[in-house]
């Protein structure tokens, strides 16, 4: 005990040092909502998408935290798209994966929205076009990851693949056992490339979902937003579960982790996933490149013009 | 003069009624910054950089009218998106061109970054690669066009074909010449597939620039956005602006007109592209698509699940 509380007086200082200090960059959100490599078995039932592991505990502080994040994610982010100007290969991609209504489109809008778009490279996976359908699944979003420097978004992802491909019963159940394992191994090869992966599944309630629909059905100008098919899929709810439950845990990697993120809030969806793009950014210290040029020889010539 | 000022009274009526109101919304700054199409000759000497040709006078009242923009074009932008998805095509391009350190990625930083990402797709077009070189010059461009709904924006464009391309002789003068031709067409394709051009010179003076990389070179967290070679390319400086002039003048259409706005003020700059946005976006006035569905009998279904 006295030597773990040595190393985390000695984190606490490093904080310090950088002038960041205080409870809250103690906190590692990225330990807490980590999804155990290693297979474990997942119960989703068993995770209330109402919880608040850590963090803010009210809306208003949590609304204020995440804003105050702000400088600071746009800060990092210049440096690693600078970084990459020198060769840095290394990039972000966050996956944003979870049932309809979890608030993947609003988690683009309140956390990218505090990024430069100029870094951001977005992109939203729908159902397979007949030209992707013709390739391996992993094909379209090998076309669409972030270059070095850049932040990439996926609003879903290569998970459909065996999510819904795996409820739908769209693929044979072989090919389906496969693709776990393509997963990793194609998530793996990012990672050794320098793409730091962050993974996460935005947990919401059942009746939470209810609710949301309620609510864009309630509203004409949120109508584009709803299909009837929204209510059918909901009629296979448990199996969709199931599904999350499987990708969980066979692609929670030490790679590629991924992180469960209590959602039926939306102020502490919004406030996680930048936490944990922090922490992200934070880790990988991007640091600004040095110029390969004489700043005094160039001063004399740009004030001689 | 009385039909003129009945017309006046009708438009101002009409902003009234649609809760807008005010000298600001009958001013249309499209009409103040636009080139004339027609191949008038243009003197970038004899316009002003530092100039407020119209909008707000100062700093302060600038950034806050910017500001007050912002929750008009996100709401627009959504309209459009949700537009798109009912098979409305319409989508708007915003061309950023101009010489080093104009603006053009603090605009994408501070206008664009008032947008929901989602909707957005950034692109900057660097020095071509091999493989873009192996295509017609418009080939790279028209691959990174916005899909329907969305706003592109174009960090350096396919005019950069007809400006370094003439300054630095990168092709021979006929390829050169046809060019512009190539470009109106091409521009005019895109407006008769719903795409709204809105093309900005950010325009800034010679001893403007000149303060702007010694900014870079006083601050090492800059030196990556400087390059000796932006200081040899002062010295091409009246090529540039004479390269410019053409493009102006054989490029400004009426279906993609130029739209010249004055750099030398950030602030004024961010307002200028906000307001030129905003007027094109509710000139298009995209609605929110009616839902293809019985709203009661959804709603029944959905509250039994």
């Amino acid at each position: 005990m006295a030597r773990k509380t040595d190393k985390d007086k000695g984190k606490a200082e490093k904080g310090r040092a950088k002038g960041k200090g205080g409870a809250a960059d103690r906190l590692r959100l990225r330990e807490v909502l980590r999804v155990p490599p290693g297979g474990g078995r997942i119960d989703l039932r068993r995770s209330d998408p109402r919880a608040i592991p850590a963090g803010p505990t009210g809306k208003a502080a949590g609304v204020a935290a995440t804003a105050a994040m702000a400088e600071r994610l746009a800060s990092l982010q210049e440096r690693l798209y600078a970084s990459a100007t020198a060769g840095d290969r290394r990039r972000v991609l966050l996956v944003l994966q979870g049932m309809d209504t979890s608030g993947k489109g609003g988690t683009v809008k309140h956390v990218i929205g505090l990024f430069n778009p100029s870094g951001c490279r977005v992109r939203a996976f729908k159902a397979p076009t007949p030209e992707e359908l013709e390739h391996p699944f992993l094909w379209r979003v090998a076309n669409a990851l972030p270059r070095p420097g850049e932040i990439g978004i996926f609003d879903r992802s290569h998970y459909e693949d065996v999510l819904i491909a795996r409820v739908r019963e769209l693929v044979p159940r072989s090919t389906l056992g496969r693709r776990y394992g393509q997963i990793n191994r194609f998530e793996q090869d990012l990672a050794d490339d320098g793409v730091t992966l962050v993974k996460v599944f935005l947990h919401i309630g059942y009746e939470e979902q209810r609710e949301r629909l309620l609510e864009r059905l309630d509203d004409p100008d949120k109508h584009w937003k709803f299909s009837p098919a929204d209510i059918e899929e909901r009629a296979v709810w448990p199996a969709y579960q199931e599904a999350y439950e499987k990708a969980l845990e066979r692609c929670s990697t030490e790679a590629a982790p991924w992180y469960l993120v209590p959602a039926d809030r939306k102020w502490y969806r919004n406030w996680a996933v930048s936490r944990l793009l922090l922490e992200h950014l934070e880790a990988l210290d991007p640091q600004y490149p040095k110029g390969e040029f004489d700043v005094e020889e160039c001063r004399t010539r740009l004030l001689s013009t």
